[in-house]
């Protein structure tokens, strides 16, 4: 049997910092499912679907990646792709907090279920999807941040929603 | 005289972790006054009257509770039940930050009053409203987090809010 | 050549905190830039206009100090006022975490720029604008947080905002 | 019967910080027991005969406070004094963290007994006993710290410290 | 090929928040290592033979543990066992911190080797073998903390020390 | 006149984390005054002149750099250079706390002279000396955390610990 771990998140965009969790997941594991969650509360950059493709360009050529969207209680969809473990990246306090609601939360809603924390390397420990964009629309190159297909798609779409 | 000690808050809606402060709060106090806050700014998921009547069919049967509304300041409100003692949670460090700035500044505009904190079970530690709300968005069964007539309230008031 | 340290922020009002960075800021340099942000995303209750000139009359009779505005990075900005420097203030655990991200941030961007933290005086740790504001809306009087005629322009926009 | 509440604690020695929680711990009791601890492990600089002398010194005026000593769990002394109320002062992160597993550990060991924490002034939010033994090694000056007669006392202590 | 993962730590002695925490290891992994250190610092209560033989019959009856013990680099050991995860359980800030800088730093010393972390329930969060100690040496009753063989122990042997 | 800063510590021995605040100091000053605190308390590894010796090896061919030791409190002694800027690393939560109180301690000892904190690069934020002495005297390579002639010096004073 495979030991599959699922990485949720919003990946909105995909930064080198989840790319580095990605891989060390690969690492202690047969397969990593990341699960891009469809969030109808925050405005998101990108479509899911647009999030999904980004992954998938980013992790072409590694191997034991599955890149998918979920709907609902991440539990569940972690029962329905058959692995029992959830894997987060811990950078900061404030990440610790809401993470470990999170992991107890999801305890309660489903014991057979674990959630493992992971470390970015520290060269990401400070990069955020959202600063990101932040950074983008006030003109900052992205090149430390993010692969260089998805600057070109922020810059890309920070312009199409300033003309919209 | 009868020490009187105030628990304002949202409690939008009251939690296991809001009613285990409670029974605390009842065992170094003679009366716990729970004021809900009209609070203009937060989308509420509950009206202020839902919000009391959940707190007192919640805590029926308990004596030395008065369920109450305020709007203005937490330290003007204090002064008018006759009471000295505002009376906190604290399960994590961000809230610890952000009550101690709030105790600070009531303070600050009261200084006869105090603040004092209690800590809840630590069952009920990652208990937020917030969260809960969030699960039950996502069909989360929430009988270890709220009582059972707050959760058919909340998935009521979710799906009534879909259709709006 | 002059030593010369850019304070960028929101000041959105100026409070009693910020003149206490701005007086020490001074201490260690020869001028200190004051530098107001254009900051599209949160609904400030002042315009950027509004907060320098409540900034330019509370530190009327200082020496050295430089009242303006900027868009885009701070870094840009920094370089354009040839300066290496910039100075923000630290008060709690959760501006730690923010602004460290921050200066990492900028440092990627900009790696001739280097970001300094110095503690308010302890009386002033707790303040906030936000907080300040929520408490002015509740009818809180605020001579210990800013200076009068801040108190005076709050009250006046919330009376204005209210009515609008 | 009348509200009583323990605030144990080294006190080596007292400080204005500590001073500050006692004054405050009155305003919301009728009684408050300043209990100083046989504490074997660490390395007191003053014996508990001469922390509880200058404590009592401290307090001299005001109504409604009694120091003493205590060997054994807080729990067990708080019992035997007729009360059910642990004070403590809450400072910064540090302390919380350390509060709240005491506090915990506490409620294990004793259910029938609470801690509530409250904060010392702002002014005082920085103070250590440690910190001012240390200072006061090096020569400092202490009167922004401790009374008068707990500098001298310290600084006593110290010089016949290096001698013997 | 069998998923190992190594559970260092000093096991001062086991308690229930480290059995928990080896619990949830087993679930995603084939095997676990707990693994002691022999920490020639710090002054242990008890001998590594004697915390291993304490671990070995708490977890009696569960398959896939290993009991055993190290000296030198935690990397080192991971290696020689055939293993590329270390568990760590994390409960506080505070841990977290110390936790992160020995995970960074064994990443730079072998970066073929994971760590990863769990939380333990938050009925055991708060718990720590020193505090267990302490509270021990002050005569509380453990069996919320530890397993009644291992209360048995401490109380010997901090008997047999105090005769000593 | 030039502007100085004063950069206190331990330096025991001094790491890249050192050495990386070290040169960022003096992109903001004119002179940085690197200054081993006699401290009696702590036991060294190193003698105060062999770890000045080590910082003046590792700073050599820069500018602007004084490597001195102090005895007593450091407002005095930064006083004495006749500069009035301590400048002091921050890699963590817990160096804030703990940084933070020195800083408003010294600030009430001495209010003409201002502590700033810088942040090491991300590289270098999980260094501490006393994790690095740990590391080798568990026979780690130290090539990533200090100059090769500090890896030499640390083993080379462990071995002669050990025999001694």
């Amino acid at each position: 049997m495979k030991k599959i771990v699922v990485y949720p998140g919003s990946f909105d965009p995909v930064t080198y910092g989840h790319l580095d969790i990605i891989k060390r997941a690969l690492k202690i594991s047969d397969k990593v499912v990341v699960a891009v969650a469809h969030n109808t509360d925050k405005k998101a950059l990108f479509s899911v679907r647009e999030r999904m493709d980004m992954i998938k360009k980013a992790v072409k050529g590694l191997n034991g990646i599955e890149v998918s969207d979920f709907k609902g209680l991440v539990v569940d969809y972690v029962r329905k792709k058959g692995a029992r473990v959830v894997i987060r990246g811990l950078r900061m306090i404030s990440d610790f907090e809401y993470e470990f609601q999170m992991a107890l939360t999801n305890r309660k809603l489903a014991d057979d279920i674990e959630t493992i924390f992971m470390m970015p390397s520290e060269s990401y420990s400070y990069l955020s999807s959202k600063l990101i964009k932040e950074a983008a629309s006030l003109g900052a190159n992205l090149e430390e941040f993010v692969p260089g297909f998805v600057e070109t798609a922020i810059k890309k779409k920070l312009k199409s929603n300033k003309k919209g």
